[in-house]
């Protein structure tokens, strides 16, 4: 499948959609999943154009694990959580459903199941307190 | 918690215990996990020591990543399977339970549920024809 610019996260790249901001340099934007897993739950994109792990450059790879950890990093700190999950999906049998490389960064909490198929939308007001938590805790 | 150099990963990256290896470079090390969520299912490791992503180096999160890819697309190949989850888990609440750092690889099909918590050991043997494939599709 041919990389789609009308995606979701790639309007957002551009400007034409919002989104909640946790953490941006030159490679690398981070903003809250508008329907999370779990609260704190926050999305990892490379600016560069990919679907999925199979075609994203490999300088693209690096720099987006790198901001990856850093996020994770500050959720934990932010989100005081058990423990963090990364997950990345890679075509509609694995759950992706934005055809922009993603990865999810997931606060996890002993007991405390994960709502595996996010379904609510959560608004964007409602997100701000814990991004700005998440944004204060990035090194 | 301080990295336990006792742990099975440790182990396998001194030779202590065995492994079915499918891809081994100067930073990483791949090979197949002995209790899959799904057939196929592989881990990638880095060879410096580091408990979990908090406190994997930067270098280190680069090379993984970048291994973690190879994999990924090789399984893909290899197992033609509709999709690939990637998951690293941090701490045991996020079900962390080898406690050196590890991304999971995972075919996934359309309608195929995972082994969420994988508790079957299979032998090296019953393991080793997929590793064969994954390893004659590595690039």
């Amino acid at each position: 499948m041919a990389y789609d610019n009308d995606n979701i996260f790639a309007k957002i790249l551009r400007g034409e959609m919002p989104c909640v901001k946790v953490y941006e340099d030159e490679h690398t934007l981070a903003f809250m999943d508008v329907m999370p897993q779990a609260p704190g739950h926050t999305l990892v994109i490379p600016k560069s154009s990919a679907e999925n792990i199979y075609d994203l450059a490999p300088d693209a790879a690096a720099s987006l694990i790198q901001s990856t950890q850093k996020v994770a990093k500050a959720v934990k700190q932010a989100l005081q959580c058990g423990g963090i999950m990364l997950a990345q999906l890679n075509e509609a049998p694995a759950g992706q459903s934005v055809f922009h490389i993603h990865f999810h960064v997931i606060p996890r909490n002993e007991g405390v199941d994960l709502r595996l198929h996010a379904k609510d939308f959560v608004e964007a007001s409602e997100l701000e307190p814990i991004a700005a938590k998440i944004r204060a805790a990035i090194t």
